[in-house]
């Protein structure tokens, strides 16, 4: 047993959220990389995320961007919910697009936290913009005796 | 062939649709009613949608919402898409509830529009609101000639 | 001394909000009603409101909108600050326009809330929807055992 | 007669801004700097601005932004208004703060732009994080002939 440091923290944080969540590990999502307040992933559009209009359902696009959110405010082994959010979608996203969320800590004071996410295609281009607000509950992720 | 009623283009929009939507449809969503600038949408939040906290992921919650406004705002026979959003989550979404979510048309000038949607559980609780901003782009959903 | 009604403590609150708020009154803002929950504020437009595009400058729109949010989150003696807000701005607002602000709280939960606030013109026009987040602090706004 | 640069545009469209602002200058902002898509303005709080919680009302902090903002979209030479924005509180703003706004374009795409400002007080500390969506009028701030 011995203290663990702040990229640990971070990194068996995310071990801890992806192992019980089916929500993002369904839809494909890669956590590609966490840091304490900060969280990349990538998910790829496929057929049963377009919409009638032949793009791809903004709520897939949010759900990736509310993901990326989630890791990033659960890089410190603190319990912690989203208490809301506002998206901006910028550009069309379409079949078969990569998309990768970028989510960093903009604020964190008391309990609650502003974590910006910006969501880009493969070509770079910025397809949304999300600011999640969020609220730390009683609880750890995981159990930080070293017994574990 | 003859004129149509605003209902009967919000329910022809609704069908043109949910044709081409496998995003909704997918996810279980049932869509209840619609009406010129309102639509109400039904899901059941089943195992995948469930996260790390044991709750519903706030981007399932988010999607049911925006597609009941995506229904709302395209009930004219007009292609119409999100421009952005912003969501409040108020209580915790479980394993098994039944959510459903009305959305209504606050405002609609331009080419733009502003829809409230309120998200509520099977006891009749408010468990999310949503506010969305609509843009509407060229184009028809359905053939108003008469032909189809 | 003797228990307040909802009402009652409504009212002083309000009183106890405006007594040492310029903010408010030096922009003329009147406080018309206010029940536990809600509040409805007017507010004239003058001429160092309007901006370079010979409008009202959106911050004294959100501004008044704010008030509206503030007086009826403080309708209960308990000292309640603004976590967020967001704003639309759905028609123009000239000089010499009346503006009403009604703001209704949509939910209350543990030390935060959602208050939606609609503003209209003279003419019944909405010129703009406000949601705001309240996050309630220690303390009161005045002294409630009779002795005040 | 001659082509102006971008960066020209940008300072001939902010004193066009600000010829006709009185909203802006009325509470004594400063713009310190403009570039194309970017405007650093500042304001001191003064006791006008106070609310009854003893902290900057609101309203004040969200004008700031707004106003950096409304710089920051109009460096083209194309009158462009807000069409909403949003706006998260961090830290309290007291009497005689010294508060600092700078907006930068996110994304302008068509006649719609996102851009995000930061509002610091005198220490650097952000007090507030605001997101806008600015719209694209028919006109332009000033003749770009040669003539004027």
């Amino acid at each position: 047993m011995h203290p663990r440091s702040a990229q640990q923290l971070a990194e068996l944080s995310a071990e801890a959220m992806l192992s019980g969540d089916p929500a993002s590990t369904r839809l494909g999502m890669v956590v590609e990389e966490v840091r304490p307040g900060f969280a990349r992933l990538r998910m790829t559009v496929v057929a049963y995320m377009i919409n009638s209009h032949n793009i791809c359902h903004g709520g897939y696009v949010f759900t990736l961007a509310d993901s990326a959110f989630a890791f990033a405010c659960n890089t410190y082994n603190r319990v912690t919910v989203a208490s809301g959010a506002t998206i901006d979608f910028l550009a069309p996203v379409y079949l078969d697009d990569e998309l990768t969320a970028e989510a960093s800590e903009q604020a964190l004071g008391g309990r609650t936290g502003v974590y910006d996410v910006v969501v880009t295609n493969q070509r770079g281009k910025n397809v949304a913009v999300f600011r999640g607000r969020s609220h730390r509950l009683q609880g750890s992720l995981f159990d930080e005796s070293g017994k574990s």
